[in-house]
């Protein structure tokens, strides 16, 4: 595995790759890597010729600078981690992805004030930029990314498809902790105890799922009993509680796939989950 | 020449090529070319080994219906007059560039409400993104765009530069009537009389640079100097006149290279102009 700092450097290799006609898999991650990231970055390294994590810890798509900060940073464990299954670990500097003249912001539909991002003002626009910045400069012929984050996965897809950009999107199975808790770089940040509680967050979900294949097809009423599963966990404050379309469109009646997202906090840690219920 | 309508044909087109290593030119056209256009195809075929020109009247950069209805249309009249030097004339449907759930769109810096932008709302931002759209299906190793459009140039400059996109922006100098006129589309649109009085917009710039060269340093002098020639103009209502950096950057003391740049209407035809004025 190769460290690469500069995006000029990297750029040259990815184009030497294309021209080789090689398959290029790419991860973007904020770095703080488990196994929710593995199971992107194997995948990756299943369908490609070569495979590219990035490690990026992008200011522009958090709304909040005390969560900017607190944010885990370990790139010394992180590279040790995906080594076997990495071609290239790109690590660029802030100051190279936002030079002082930087200007550019990219939106993607309503997104802006929907879902996460209602409660994480500019978040989407910050994420959307970046990983075009991080998908131009590598150039990969497939993108993976966790449906953990089921709407950024969404806005990325969307804005790929709309700006003609040369990469295929693949959303990736959140991974879950035994207890159930999906797998993220916050749940470092959770008390023993916080842990505990906040697996009761997948099983909400669950019980939600079972509602929908017990015939239960008002979204309002799988969002208040979700909300009034979720209201049990101590030390919680829920943002929000959706039934949504899989393009995480609102729907007054639940006929057809849909996807269940909760957000909230637990103490002073920020969870997203959701699962996906198909309707045969 | 082939004419392409298919964005996907056209993606593979370019594909193949990328993989024979061949240099590939393009030009952004909302077709009525001109010579203007020619200068721009010329300059592409003289440094590449293919040229692209794409013909689409993008309904994203109007702010006025009226407007984009008048817009001259003749393709076939257009793919003659280029055919000599073109390979690739890329002329795509509206359904294909903007299907019904296009969501996405480009804010370049504060161009959205400055010059252009503030007379042309929403203008950079479909501009912006149509251009990506056009650059990402052409791959093209340069980009031709001419610097009567100055503002669209720097827009497209910085958003290629922000958003690591893989292409060379080069601006060609604008070519103009043998009376001064700058060539537009649009000129077409002028009575012959109009015509014959709107040769005083090039007179204007002219008579701006002398007093630069003349030692007036102050931009708002030349401004007012500038505004009291182009009320001269019989029919005509004046949107900005300005003075600014290469940048485009407003300034209080003209000390290194600016362009002088001017809007108006002569009648109903809204023509635009500008000269950049070295100073060594």
């Amino acid at each position: 595995m190769k460290v690469i700092k500069r995006v000029e450097s990297m750029a040259k290799i990815t184009k030497d790759r294309i021209l080789k006609n090689n398959t290029i898999g790419f991860i973007a991650t904020m770095g703080a890597l488990h196994e929710g990231h593995l199971s992107l970055i194997q995948k990756a390294r299943d369908e490609n010729d070569i495979v590219i994590v990035s490690i990026f810890v992008n200011p522009k798509q958090f709304s909040n600078a005390q969560d900017l900060k607190k944010y885990p940073r370990d790139s010394q464990k992180d590279g040790s981690f995906v080594e076997p299954f990495v071609d290239y670990l790109f690590v660029p500097t802030e100051q190279e992805m936002y030079p002082s003249d930087f200007h550019t912001s990219i939106a993607v539909g309503d997104h802006a004030h929907d879902l996460e991002g209602e409660f994480r003002p500019g978040h989407f626009e910050g994420m959307a930029t970046v990983v075009h910045k991080l998908i131009a400069i590598c150039q990969p012929t497939r993108t993976y990314f966790g449906l953990k984050d089921y709407q950024q996965f969404i806005v990325v897809s969307q804005m790929v498809k709309d700006l003609n950009m040369k990469t295929k999107v693949i959303g990736v199975q959140t991974v879950r902790e035994a207890s159930g808790l999906a797998m993220s770089s916050r749940n470092t940040q959770l008390s023993r105890e916080e842990q505990a509680t906040s697996t009761l967050i997948y099983a909400a979900l669950q019980k939600a799922k079972e509602l929908i294949q017990n015939n239960i097809h008002n979204p309002r009423v799988v969002e208040q009993f979700m909300t009034s599963e979720l209201v049990k966990l101590p030390k919680s404050k829920i943002e929000y509680v959706a039934v949504r379309t899989l393009k995480l469109e609102k729907t007054q009646h639940i006929e057809s796939d849909i996807v269940l997202l909760v957000a909230l906090h637990i103490g002073k840690v920020r969870l997203i989950d959701n699962i996906i219920v198909y309707n045969k």
